[in-house]
């Protein structure tokens, strides 16, 4: 596998991003491919946490939401990432899960169309997307909300003048596969339908134009490609022309348009902070600052480039290993062959066995994810991945198989949890 | 005041919680009365957010949701609550806001009661929880929820078969008054009417039996006498009764029976993880469990005594002064004068120069709050304050009266937002 070894080299030697990898701590003699489950670590964050916890919070205790601007850490992280999704920044605000911001641009939308019941989604949608407008079906009785999810391949003939949202995964986090934001949004808003995008797997490694695109309603996740640590708050993204009348369910002190004044009745701030509720996570917001501050210099497109060249690589490097290697890599296949245009930045390879074969790539250091039945993800996050680390993680699999290391009692009982 | 001076050292040498205020990162020559808005800093915080920066994220990266039990932060937290709120580990758990919460909990008590859509609480109630109600009432519709706030002296009244739930704050964030839970719990259950107390200003300084007292739902915040940091996660309590059917409408993979089957439909966990929604911020949450360990020797009876010797020391001292110095101290009117079972761990002083008075006892390293329109807040810690503290916010506050310090420009016109 000479040539090979050569061509990630070189393609590695070509990569204008090459350099980026060093400002995130990473773990030594360890691939990490999962970047789309849990970024890693920026080197901006720790010095940004101790400055938190031992001035802000220990030094300046209370003052520091005015003196350390945590009363507006929720925008500056959204005035961040609005470049990243093609919005100003007045229109994205961080808090929060991205179920819960789910919860209330969900009924936001419905509100927006109350002669219409309907949520349209695709079956294969992220299970938690569903779980949420399953919850606001519950909650509002299925006269008014009515999840109906379909096939992907059907979405276009469901897609009518009844279907009130369509709530979308841009990237699937089985497959990969990349929706076509564009047409989806526009199919959907020729029958006055809106539409919720999710972001999850596509904010910081997609370039997006959410308003080029005309997007109603985004929700996206701050912990994955963002890498903005564990469980992140997640971020929303509004079109402007509903922000003045978003009607979000979960109101709370900080959406009030004047929150100081403790009045007994809400009044939403006549802007994006009306989609916050209560008082915000500090420190993990602002990990999530500090993690954002890596896309200064940074422009998408070139992500997206590199994100590319990885997939692709990986995709080029499979068919002659499983020709070469028949015998080992036989059980395997490709979950999905999409063109670039189609694919986000993951790919993911079915086997029966795909639980231990998973568990034993990451006792032997490449860090993968295994997703029920039988998945095993690569992530490719090009702000730290490198076409060493495609080739590393195909050599590290085929040499398990080979020796059939999976089938150690070790890696077939252990039983994951992420 | 020399008298007052020997005191303040008597009743500090006789404390027995003296030596616990070194386990806090305390700023030299302030006098920190605000840990009822923020709580300070745990000395066991730092060391811990470095542990999980650095060889939890940095290091260990996606694998530590098992080998460091990220997956069950949420419910170690609770547990560690649990004997501090007077209930089985079982029975809590920390995430989200304490407005998200109170709106899964308002939804879940609601749904208990589906004949009735009265939802009763005090109109002096911390106006985010009568905002959580209001969005849930605009939401549901008056027909199924129905807000009505009453002045405090008439609940007894408004407590009827037709209310669905009372919703009460146990101390009082103006005038630190402490509702009796037990007596007003067994009152609402006459009516088979539930109650969820808001515990924002009790947890963690007022020993909690919340299981004697049969109470049905309770939320509580992480960041105030709790000390878990700026936004903490907040924390739910429910009564064993209603674990297996408690219907919380923000469903999200974190409260699934089995969250990594990634199943297209929810089913709830049977158990008090059915509260959570998304993935908790590990961040956050991690420093709410270092926060914690504070509690681990400490008994809460203890706590709640030395509390009231510092509210009473305020009190005793109050009149006095304003006796003394008539001309500077005739403005100041204690805003509540209450028995010791009737008080939390706050006093407030009323003024109609509240907020310049407030601004210069903060730039005098005295850190209190203000609360529009005409109160200021004393908030005692019994963790960390001493009777010094008391003594000297009050010689300061007779200071600037005195000096007219408060009507200096700088203190006039800056705009809190705390």
């Amino acid at each position: 596998m000479n040539e090979w070894q050569a061509r990630a080299e070189a393609l590695d030697a070509a990569d204008s991003l090459r350099s980026v990898a060093a400002t995130f701590e990473l773990p030594d003699g360890t691939v990490y491919l999962d970047g789309n489950s849990l970024g890693a670590l920026p080197k901006t964050v720790k010095p940004r946490m101790l400055e938190v916890i031992e001035q802000q919070w220990g030094q300046d205790l209370i003052s520091s939401w005015n003196k350390h601007q945590w009363i507006d850490l929720a925008h500056s992280v959204g005035a961040k990432l609005a470049p990243l999704l093609g919005v100003k920044p007045t229109q994205v605000v961080a808090c929060d899960s991205i179920s819960v911001n789910l919860f209330k641009l969900l009924n936001s939308a419905l509100a927006q169309r109350p002669e219409r019941k309907i949520v349209l989604s695709a079956q294969n949608n992220f299970p938690t997307d569903l779980y949420v407008a399953q919850g606001v079906e519950q909650l509002l009785g299925s006269e008014r909300c009515k999840l109906t999810s379909v096939a992907p391949d059907a979405l276009h003939a469901h897609l009518t003048a009844d279907v009130a949202v369509l709530m979308l995964t841009q990237v699937d986090f089985r497959s990969g596969a990349l929706l076509d934001m564009q047409a989806l949004t526009a199919q959907a808003h020729a029958h006055g339908t809106l539409v919720i995008w999710d972001l999850a797997h596509s904010a910081g490694v997609v370039p997006l134009q959410l308003n080029a695109c005309d997007v109603d309603f985004a929700v996206g996740c701050g912990y994955k490609f963002l890498n903005g640590g564990p469980g992140a708050p997640a971020f929303m993204s509004v079109n402007e022309r509903y922000l003045s009348n978003l009607n979000q369910p979960i109101q709370g002190w900080m959406g009030h348009a004047q929150p100081f004044e403790f009045a007994t009745d809400y009044h939403p701030a006549p802007n994006i902070k009306q989609l916050l509720t209560g008082t915000p996570a500090i420190l993990s917001l602002a990990a999530f600052d500090a993690a954002l501050e890596v896309y200064r210099d940074i422009d998408v497109t070139d992500l997206r480039q590199k994100s590319l060249s990885l997939s692709c690589f990986y995709i080029e490097l499979f068919d002659p290993y499983q020709s070469q290697h028949a015998e080992t890599f036989a059980g395997f296949r490709l979950n999905a062959r999409l063109a670039d245009a189609e694919r986000g930045s993951h790919v993911a390879l079915e086997h029966d066995e795909a639980y231990p074969i998973s568990q034993a790539l990451i006792a032997h250091n490449v860090i993968i994810d295994f997703r029920a039945p039988n998945l095993i993800r690569f992530g490719f996050a090009p702000l730290y991945n490198s076409h060493q680390d495609v080739l590393t993680s195909l050599q590290t699999l085929h040499w398990l198989m080979q020796e059939e290391v999976y089938l150690e009692p070790v890696y077939q009982h252990r039983k994951s949890v992420t």
